[in-house]
């Protein structure tokens, strides 16, 4: 799906919501897709990790998250503004969101040009 | 130039300079390339217009700006979480951006995939 009509407000309709994360395409080209996700608490599983042939690079837009990487001691703590790249297959999971505000994260998901 | 450390703050080390705009690339990978643009008040000089072969997907972080498509009567007038879709060749320009606020833009720039 494309949308080249893809204007719109990162924060309108954030319609925050304790029972589920919500997810949505902002635009989705061959290669690239950019996301908004929507968190209000949620976190991975236990022991849950995502394992990803993709590379994701993530932009905190509002409130505040936990990053685990596998093999770093404690969570990486994000508050609003912080990005980081996630390299393919770089194990990792969302540790915490903040239960008391709203996160958005944008969230580009690139795929590795092959040689 | 690619940053696998890549990690960082998008509202640290604003410095906003009257004199000029800066960009500054967060993330460069084959096909894909992620600026942070800081704006004072900059536009595009009288009658340029950008013709750029890549897709650009543009996010106001904050601050406020005008952006001028080429076909449209006015610019489109952009606040804090605004995003948009401009596609390779679509030409436009920056008609204003705020002079009382600094204006923060993410901007990516995304080689279309050749058929």
């Amino acid at each position: 799906m494309r949308r080249d009509s893809g204007a719109g407000n990162i924060f309108a309709d954030l319609n925050p919501d304790p029972a589920a994360e919500h997810v949505e395409d902002l635009l989705s080209l061959p290669g690239v897709r950019i996301e908004r996700i929507v968190s209000c608490g949620q976190a991975s599983p236990p022991d849950f990790w995502y394992d990803q042939p993709q590379g994701e690079w993530v932009l905190l837009l509002d409130g505040a998250a936990g990053l685990q990487f596998e093999g770093e001691k404690a969570p990486r703590q994000l508050q609003r503004g912080d990005y980081l790249w996630i390299a393919p297959h770089r194990r990792h999971r969302v540790a915490w969101t903040a239960t008391d505000r709203t996160t958005i994260w944008l969230a580009l998901h690139i795929d590795e040009a092959q040689p």
